[in-house]
């Protein structure tokens, strides 16, 4: 453990508004998994396959559910649900340091950028011209954030964050370290094999409680904006283009690429390293399993995927191998079933005759 | 739209070399698409596909080809090819803020690196010893110029990028945020199970009107330089290992990743998500489509791919059982064939008999 | 070459441990491959592959195994492992800045900050509280060094590397730029559709002789620490979430991701663009072949591949869409062997009969 705050038992009883089975002064310094807990530490049961080591934990206390906690003899908080309650306590025990509102003396602010007087911005950071920072927002040590960027209430940017010009930022948003929002993106007219640039003169607009993982990338649209709705939780490494849509709540992991003017509906979930052409649109409610390439419409709810199952090398190679004489092998097998079909209908005929 | 910028048609026609069709003083604030443009907005007809928004589009204006312009009522300019017409016009309304020229106070300038006069050095920026920044260059604020760099003419850097020392670029670079340039290669000697580091001793040459993405890495060469050449466009996310060389104006989308000393030849475009083994050759005009892995050179020109087609993820559990079985099914299949054959030569024999 | 170093070739043999061949005063000033030595230049011969080039080489020596020595006329460096030592004499010829000790005037360093007086911190870098940079550590311009983390001893970062708070690194670990060492992992509890941020309260723990590469992102640990082994290799742009675990000694290439919890192996070399699911463990001594899906734990050393073989895109789309028909031909197959064997057994009755 990091660092060390420390809670009482009945404390956090009253912020869960959980029940208690336990004592109320019990002292809580931290959270852990039930294999790691030490004394003094609170420990949660949400996944069923981990309840075989309740028996042996040495957590102080455990979020449990009303199921999990009958006959457990040792000290609860039961709730409803314990690993929203873990995710809810999570926050009081978060070693992160808190900013100071405030522009430290080294960042370069400019002029007529609104800084809210309770916003925190870090050393080296740059605020340019006609930006706007909303209340309690943080914008760590060396952000960038472009000309005329609006930022909402409560934001959070971890230090080294870019903001390219005129990108616009609900309430609450989560940023962290080298994610660049509004670059140019990957826009080009061929010109007899020469490639001319094609300026990007749209923004981009992100709604509330949405957040951004380390170095993921959102271009700003080419004319229109590239818009992230409400919700969305983007993890690393991500590329969005420009001109792409995300609905509401729906979580992407990291490593997925989106290209351009792709719309992709709410409450989607797409895992890690997935990639989607540009120009189609995903519906709601799809999930999409890990490096899966979606080159089409998506336009029912459902999961989908694309690629082969993992093999020892050796195998994969016969695999591999066969894939390519695929079509081949169809129509050898079509060719079979006319010639066996040749055969029994001559059996047939020589048995009728 | 971010702001608004005033164009006359006339002027613009003038700009073009396009036949003006229209009122000359008519005002034009923006660019749109043909769906989502209002008054005072010039649109664009490139894809026939989207024809059918001409009769219903509130655009002021239209790029168009003399064909699509034949029997159009509204007000139009009259291009040979409407979409590089607005490629070039996207410049004038693009709300980009402008560099003064000049080094920003907070920036930090080795006393023997040379900066012109014209060129523009933002806030919080680094540039060291025996560096070379030519004129109209924008370095954007913190950036890194590393010893003994080249940047040519009219080089735009965002905010936030990273060169290594002894990086050449050539003129009208464009270079977007997070990207790092010269970034030491993935080069160690195995010694008994112990990785061993090799200084990566050689540069990186780019040529002229090459653009790099957010976030994309082009590492330095082991012992020769890694070699950009003239007019190619990586976007985001990209990684380029030493001592690849890229032929001139070749494109390659978001998240690809080319591994060391392979060779890509002119004209190649590369779709997002490929990936490419080291030491390989690709000759010019090659299309890779998206998320392929290239395994080996490719010396004809053309298209090439390899991954499967996306499925709903029930049916994909049955395809992917089936590759693991494909070997089998194909010896099952010649088994098939051998004995259809005895059968039918069987009944040949019966039939002569 | 970028900047010219002088070594005696006597010099090299002494520092090397190896036997001479050629005069102690022959003076070398850089290092290149066979192909592309001039004179001036030392050379080697590691890969078999290359001894044609010995004939026709300008290099001024060559490091060579005992065997390839023998008959060879030219100046010779004769060593165990020419690969090897070339690694170790790269290091001679580097021309990478050094580091002079020291805090640079701009940098922002917090005041119960502890960096050794052999350290030397570049400009607009950041070092918050309780932070320690021990003996011979570089922190190259813009780096974020956040609260509490620890820097052993001969560490190197490049310029713009950020470490969020409470990172322990260990000694001699080279970090390139744009890495991000502690970044908030993808941790959220779905509460009826929507998201809820789990605080990621651990750290990152990193051994001994650690490289990261450029734009790399190692996130911390939801309540335990994520962990990177001693000697551990990381190419550019990968992605490791929170709680993963790396043994000693593991090299993965560029673009890697690998999900939450899932623990490797030590000596494991993962290649370029390869992604791993959460949760799952990879033991000893394994290869991932270049874009394999990891979708379970791998038990047994050895060599593991997913994906399909590149083919012109014509044919690559007869196999995707025989792909998809897979389990039916397997059906069809099936099918076909019960009735030939209805037939051949029908054969040997009528012929018994």
């Amino acid at each position: 453990m990091i660092m060390t705050v420390t809670m009482k038992l009945g404390q956090l009883a009253e912020f869960l508004g959980a029940t208690l089975s336990g004592p109320e002064e019990l002292e809580i310094t931290g959270l852990a998994t039930l294999q790691e807990a030490g004394p003094g530490q609170l420990s949660f049961l949400a996944n069923p396959q981990y309840r075989k080591y309740l028996g042996e934990t040495h957590a102080a206390a455990i979020l449990l559910k009303p199921a999990d906690a009958e006959g457990f003899a040792g000290n609860a908080l039961i709730v409803p649900d314990p690993y929203l309650a873990y995710a809810r306590l999570s926050h009081l025990f978060d070693p992160k340091p808190r900013a100071v509102a405030g522009i430290h003396p080294s960042a370069v602010v400019a002029a007529d950028a609104q800084v809210d007087a309770s916003a925190s911005v870090g050393a080296c950071a740059v605020i340019e011209s006609g930006a706007q920072v909303g209340p309690g927002v943080t914008i760590g040590a060396q952000c960038f954030i472009g000309a005329r960027c609006v930022i909402g209430e409560g934001g959070w940017l971890a230090p080294r964050v870019t903001l390219y010009h005129d990108v616009r930022i609900g309430k609450r948003v989560v940023i962290q370290s080298g994610a660049v929002i509004g670059g140019e993106g990957f826009g080009f007219a061929n010109d007899k094999g020469v490639w001319q640039k094609i300026a990007q003169i749209g923004g981009v607009s992100i709604g509330d409680d949405v957040e951004i993982g380390v170095n993921t990338a959102v271009d700003r649209g080419a004319l229109a904006d590239t818009r992230i709705g409400d919700g969305v939780k983007l993890d690393n490494q991500i590329q969005i283009a420009h001109n792409v849509q995300i609905g509401d709540h729906t979580a992407m992991a990291a490593c997925v690429g989106i290209s351009g003017s792709t719309k992709i509906g709410k409450h989607c979930t797409i895992a890690g390293g997935v990639g989607m052409v540009g120009h189609i649109d995903v519906c709601d409610n799809v999930f999409v399993s890990g490096m899966t390439m979606v080159t089409r419409s998506i336009t029912e709810p459902g999961a989908y995927s694309s690629g082969t199952a993992m093999q020892p090398l050796a195998e994969w190679r016969k695999s591999a191998a066969r894939i390519r004489q695929l079509d081949e092998m169809s129509k050898r097998l079509q060719q079979l079933e006319k010639r066996l079909a040749a055969v029994t209908s001559g059996d047939k005929a020589s048995s009728e005759g």
